[in-house]
């Protein structure tokens, strides 16, 4: 099995390695899948939101078959959703994978692809209106949602706490528990001043 | 200010991806440094443990000065704690910085160019009795230690934690409210399966 990593100019870095790290990574040292990649629409430099440059591994035209794909999200995901030639390779693929999933604003991408309609999902706080507005979609402001086939994330570092929840669900507590172990995820959860006071605060940190 | 992350080939990925979003990102968008990047020996593309390829920003050679530094971890690091160009530039520039950080078995090369010299440090917990064998360090089983100017974090996800408690400590708890709530690291804290019983668990984890 193959795991496919999305990428595009102006994505944010932690979306995408958060998941690469406990998904890509840990799935592939478990013997889960046997290639974890990074596939873009071709083979030139990424250059990601805050500056990190990234090299695919793939093009969407030497792209092998995958059954899984992650979509992080980050500015770029406001020109890319609007990029017919990403959102066909995406529309295409994606109905032969066992699973979808997307982090922050990648959940944009999977909404315009049809993805998300009448399903729950969510995305970074800065953009749950947004994606209400999108129409169709029960927008839920949980750290992750999964529903059927597809997983989103809130923003950013949420990602892996969906990358945990979607192994546990999927390969079993076991196999969670390794891969926890071996990348330390054990947030302390300090928690900095009082973002719960915030007017834009999603509701997952207000309960 | 500048924010230096080092790079080498078999860098574990989100040693270096989680404090690139939170210090490199986060730090330049709150107006605090004017710019993150990556520095490594060579211009050539770096490829990371899991088998990500990144582009450096800066070689040794061209790479200007530098407040921070941080040095990821990863199994690269059994070589560079041994590659005397990397020591060599790491031990001149740091002494110019106020502070230097690790993730990991990032330590290691922190310990080798004398910064852990009579200090508290800690690595990941597979690296943690390695660690107690180098010598006149002292381990500590933490998320992080901080040390004077040296800052060390347990593995891989470890270092996001350390470096919010490095922007609380260093620029106060506003600015690490805002990086903190931009990328919702409010981690929902499941823990799979009993880790705790694990006989290798760091002493964090079983307390």
């Amino acid at each position: 099995m193959k795991f496919a990593f999305l990428a595009f100019n102006d994505l944010e870095e932690l979306d995408l390695m958060g998941p690469w790290e406990l998904l890509g990574g840990g799935l592939k040292n478990e013997g889960i899948i046997d290639e974890a990649f990074i596939v873009a629409e071709s083979d030139a430099v990424i250059t990601c939101a805050k500056g990190l440059q990234i090299l695919p591994h793939y093009s969407f035209e030497t792209c092998p078959e995958f059954e899984y794909i992650l979509i992080p999200g980050g500015w770029g995901t406001r020109a890319e959703a609007k990029n017919s030639v990403l959102l066909d390779f995406l529309k295409t693929r994606s109905a032969n994978c066992k699973a979808v999933l997307s982090v922050c604003t990648g959940s944009f991408i999977l909404a315009e692809i049809g993805l998300l309609k009448g399903k729950q999902a969510t995305t970074h706080w800065g953009s749950l209106d947004r994606l209400r507005e999108f129409g169709g979609i029960e927008v839920i402001e949980e750290r992750y949602t999964n529903d059927g086939e597809v997983w989103c994330s809130a923003g950013i570092s949420a990602g892996m706490d969906m990358a945990l929840a979607f192994i546990n669900d999927t390969f079993g507590e076991d196999i969670a528990e390794k891969i926890q172990f071996y990348t330390e995820y054990y947030p302390q959860g300090t928690v900095y001043g009082k973002p719960e006071e915030n007017d834009q605060a999603p509701g997952y940190l207000k309960a």
